[in-house]
């Protein structure tokens, strides 16, 4: 099957790239393989992305999206992706059932949570263990909870979980946050956070769910344990690469370069929201991302091929 | 009176700012003499904005964007700005009323379309001569209009006109034009459009309204009268850049220029929107800068005042 653009990834990025370019009146393919709306989708309350007056759920904006984006055409395509060679003029995207071939793709792959990697992490993901504070706050109401981590997210995540949980530990491997101040400001003034500095968790132990974390102090060797319902885990952000051709060129961390038009090192290929190395993880700078790749693809595609026709 | 952050302009980038200052705990003020909203508040439908499966007026859009930052607690402050001091720490401006001091500033002044600047354009302003095809096309309807210019904006207006107007003529100063190739193949389709090429219009007359173009040929030196029901006029967009000093770095067209985090060249001023020299200029493009700016500047403030109590 022939495509004028294929995106890659149903999230805010993807979808607003996909709004974009079948208004455009290209022929637009986006594939998802797991729930569309991407990692914006697990979250309760959006109250800051620009046009809601009110706090609408990740889910309802996303689907307003994916309607939006089916409403101008664009094909949702559900298959796995096995491969995709993106160089030369004809960009080529197989899956484990059928060959795609487009002139333009837009990496729109984002990114998940950084695991801490310990034992008792993956039995215990969704009893007790969790990396959505927002998602599953309310489930720890009156319960000990503890925030690993000492970034924004870490910070906001904890004092968002003085809402409901009693206490909130927030256990950090230095002896400082890395935080805005002013939300270091609101953390320090909370009387449920708790910190536990120059500490990592060694392991997550319980029964059937989260029970208590064996603590390790760097700086004095000890060993703790603490009680604990549940774990809130915010130790950074990992780009979604890994059906990157080694072509395409990365940052340190694995996020795909781009310019200001969203093209990346490999023409044609173009890279939009939490995949690319940027400054800000919104889901408003995500479609901002998707609707400026659309429009540069579109315009690639006019200078590179003789016909729009596929 | 004092702020930790004044924006100036409230149009989507002005709005979007509000919201992530106003969000984020910072004391926040937005100025806007004119109406809320700025220029995309005269467009009947916006349709590419992500998160609006219909299409919405853009009013409806900003003012749900001027209610969210108002629920965060946002001042809007209606009064004219007469002068602006933004060297130092303590950036001030002046209205006609009062003065406002702040520790950050974003500018977010926007931009507006291009004058042709010849007789008869400001007298029929509104009685045949327009800006926007979508806010005045719907007049048109079994009409002869003209759309003046040869970029994307033009003939996408011209074409949309189309659908009113009996006749669309496209006048453009050169022998082609430079909208997208996939524009020019829907145009150059269109039984209604018809191009004068190679001309410029150098008289709008008539008598209570619009009644016909003086057109001047630059390659024959012919002059020709066309009677013309209403002529929309679509060569360029200008920044709104009166306000700003002398020691703010502009291009060549006088817009803005920032590096990624939407921070211009004098410390703790910022510019988002139409107002900064960018490659795509839309809604989602301008709440996207809005909010980097607002988090940049948030992030500035830290690093340079002691406290964010003002």
């Amino acid at each position: 099957m022939r495509y004028d653009i294929i995106i890659i990834g149903a999230g805010p990025a993807g979808l607003s790239a996909a709004i974009y370019s079948a208004r455009g009146g290209l022929k637009t393919a986006i594939f998802e393989k797991g729930m569309i709306g991407g990692q914006i989708n697990v979250t309760d309350e959006v109250e800051n992305y620009p046009g809601f007056e009110e706090p609408l759920s990740g889910f309802d904006l996303t689907d307003k999206m994916h309607k939006q984006a089916q409403r101008f055409g664009a094909d949702f395509i559900d298959e796995e992706i096995t491969a995709m060679g993106l160089e030369g003029l004809c960009k080529i995207v197989e899956t484990t059932e059928n060959k795609y071939r487009a002139k333009s793709v837009i990496i729109c792959t984002g990114a998940h949570p950084r695991r801490l990697n310990v034992p008792g992490e993956e039995q215990f993901t969704g009893r007790g263990v969790s990396y959505c504070a927002t998602c599953d706050g309310a489930l720890y109401r009156d319960k000990t909870v503890a925030v690993v981590g000492g970034g924004d997210s870490a910070i906001e995540e904890g004092l968002f979980l003085t809402r409901f949980a009693k206490k909130v530990y927030v256990i950090h491997r230095r002896d400082s946050l890395r935080a805005q101040k002013i939300i270091q400001d609101r953390a320090y003034k909370n009387p449920k956070m708790e910190f536990i500095w120059d500490s990592v968790v060694q392991e997550i132990r319980g029964e059937t769910k989260v029970q208590d974390l064996e603590i390790y102090n760097r700086k004095t060797n000890q060993i703790t344990h603490i009680p604990m319902d549940g774990v809130f885990i915010y130790v950074g952000i990992l780009p979604n690469n890994e059906l990157l051709e080694s072509r395409i060129e990365l940052d340190s961390s694995g996020f795909v370069l781009t310019d200001e038009y969203m093209h990346t090192n490999v023409p044609g290929i173009y890279a939009a929201g939490d995949i690319r190395h940027t400054v800000l993880r919104q889901v408003v700078t995500a479609t901002s991302d998707g609707a400026i790749a659309a429009w540069s693809a579109e315009k690639w595609i006019i200078e590179n091929y003789d016909s729009l026709e596929v």
